[in-house]
């Protein structure tokens, strides 16, 4: 499954093909043209007024992309090492849903699909798919608080529902309305002025409730972002671990020495 | 006190129980079982027709956790072993009161405290509990920061219960409204447009009483973030006294040379 | 002006009680008398029904600090040193103020005075006197990117007014008003619903003016901050240059060193 | 183009006018001057009294600031090196705009022009200077994350216009007003309570759109702040060089080290 020397001779032309930077350089060309089309999409009076010529510019745009990964994953060495990155996932996926759903009806979720392929400008620009990777890379690693944010959200919620449900059904009604409104408690968006002040008029003791919520859930989010500043300030421990080892290395000058004092004193006797 | 070799065996044997990896993983079962149970229940359309069964499950769930709190008590070597630690407590205060209420007619305070006993995830689970002791680690820290910030509050919750009560009761109407009001000003939510605006037509001074309040405020709030960062920033200090003591074993290091210089100088007289 | 070995002993006996750990003590919980009597009178039912009891406390406590205040003069070396420090100027100004104030009808300044005195809680607790000092003296470091706020701030306000005067009066009427109402915009607080979205309805291009203020007003506010986190970071500077002078010893030993192999070289021929 | 040693004495001259202290002094009390001016202008009861007083100080400051302008371009070695500098072009345009739009009837835009001047208080002061250069030198190291971010905004602009434009037509009703809203969200104004809960009301599905869009777009601009943040902390990577500098000299020491220790075996030999 590794890198073939007696790789096929057309393998290697497409790899020259994908690799060439007017390649690139064109599938961004037309992202961004993509992008353009489905911006004034959104005017009705043009897009009633040109239906027909979007539809044929989106078809065309459309099997371009299809003809692109089918190069690339025809360059690939094998199926596995294409399917092996992520976003190679990303593009079939998206490119691959604008065909199956091509004939359906359902013409939001169409355009919708349409507005994601700019989203491919991420996978074909390599210092955004870096930044993005980077980005990401940050998630798994605050697993933990996360888990603990899930536990506060999940137990305020099922408390505010018990609680509320009668006093403000807009907001306490069910679980899921509970989850919403405390994730707009969490960004501190209202939590005052709109959700506690008229549950707040009716029973005097719910300000313990939104009091604790905003402290502990304003706590572990920032906690959340501090984790992520380690993560990126983290390079900084290789420096410390230079000065561990220049620490040692003196130590054993020190050694040496005094082996040398121990000689020179000898020749002195 | 300390741990006996001469251990009674059935001590060993429930601790080989407690110390096993399925016990732990049945417990977070459960505790995740319960906190499914207790979110269901929020839907009253299914608690309602399924009341006996709840209650049945409920029950079962509470001794379930009490025999586990017992095993996790007898295992440990004595008493004071098990209440040195704060999680202990949590857990055996968290499902004694289970049977304390149990009893009771305060259907509120018993589902609460159902749902509370899913904060036992966090006991439960090594990586949340290290993660909890860690964020609870950074408070004593921040003691002088929060008394201090308790005066700022304090004195102008009562400067704005003195001013600020005939003109806007809601907001400033007894001390504790004001305390409550100036948590909501130093989250920013609505400072302005709810409770100042109002206040400041009547009143065209009192916004000197804000500016102060919010610049005051959110200065020692943005400090106590700065120092829940520093805290986490300080294991860099080990390497400043890494640094420090390099530098120390440098300058030995040369006392040394000098010495052997005057050896060698003395050998070629 | 030095401090005199031949020291009136009456000073030396004053000093002996001022540092005594009970005198600050004693004001301590003096202070936190204050407070709550202060806190009690804010409850028009219990302050109507006692007016003269804690008007004859608010005069012994008066008077107890005013004693104080002339016992700390007394025991300092002289008026210079005592006056040197800052808090003591806002012990004196806090307790003088309530002398001169005494007699005049201004009831609401004699008791927001009565309020600020809780301040001195600060200027009496050495570890709080110490925070406050350290928050304080990150201001100055700030000069220049507050001159930078002001005049960012003076432009819009200007424009503000000049543009929005008569759209929006209750928010740009005059100068003082539009900068009252840009101190709003920069804490985010309503600025897009409140603020901008009415004179938006009118004046569509208004968005210009209030996306540019909220974009450098909130990157000037967050370098501000970055500016302080800097300045408390600082400190590792320290250890920087502990580095860089480790760095020339290191460089000087190895100048040392090729000299002893000179020596040595010398010897073997 | 270089600095000529037979640099025209009258050039000299202008260059010592133009470095004295009392030059650059004079202008900032004159813009000063400008910006009482201009705040003055604001409120008509005053202004509508003096209008020619006003258009008079107008025209002589414009003037004066014109020939300092021209003895500061008379002053540079060329031409080249004066428009080299980015406030150079900055001063010439604002005050050659003042010219140019002097005789116009666009009062507005010749009164926001002589409030723009004030800015010129930062090109005249040094320190201001160095911190906006400081402040501006941040953002080009931005340009990936800016880049991703306009892609979300644009991305979630298109699909809320036509997800939302019948429902919330003040909101998005069309691309421009979509991406207005969406920066509104970005900064967690109102985004739950005015844009949000009267769109869920209508289509319940909606929370997921300004969920995702309030997850991605708060993650992405606090990683915007993180990068301005290790921009400002990249200075101590320049201790990490001497770090690992020392740490090689260090490793010279030991080899040099070892080779006197050859020696001295040699010599007891």
């Amino acid at each position: 499954m590794t890198k073939n020397p007696e790789y096929p001779s057309w393998k290697q032309k497409l790899q020259f093909i994908v690799e060439h930077k007017y390649f690139s350089r064109f599938i961004i060309i037309l992202i961004m043209f993509n992008a353009i089309i489905v911006g004034i999409e959104t005017y009705p009076s043009i897009y009633q007024d040109n239906q027909m010529l979007f539809f044929r510019i989106d078809v065309t745009l459309l099997w371009i992309f299809s003809i692109e990964i089918m190069i690339r994953l025809l360059a690939a060495p094998n199926l596995r090492a294409f399917f092996s990155n992520g976003w190679n996932w990303f593009d079939v996926l998206i490119v691959s849903a604008g065909h199956i759903f091509a004939g359906a009806h359902f013409v939001t979720v169409l355009r919708i699909l349409r507005v994601l392929r700019v989203f491919r400008a991420i996978s074909v620009i390599p210092s955004l798919r870096r930044l993005v990777d980077a980005l990401l890379m940050t998630i798994p690693a605050l697993g933990n608080i996360m888990l603990l944010m899930s536990i506060v959200f999940y137990i305020f919620a099922v408390t505010g529902t018990m609680l509320f449900r009668e006093v403000a059904p807009e907001y306490f009604g069910s679980l899921q309305l509970s989850l919403l409104t405390l994730f707009q408690v969490v960004t501190l968006e209202s939590w005052a002025s709109a959700v506690m002040r008229p549950i707040f008029e009716i029973l005097p003791w719910s300000w313990i409730y939104f009091v604790a919520f905003v402290l502990v859930g304003t706590f572990v989010v920032f906690n959340l972002f501090i984790g992520v500043i380690v993560n990126n300030v983290e390079k900084t421990e290789e420096a410390d671990k230079e000065i561990k080892d220049t620490h040692n290395e003196v130590l054993e000058l020190r050694k040496e020495l005094s082996e040398i004092k121990v000689l020179l004193e000898k020749q002195l006797k």
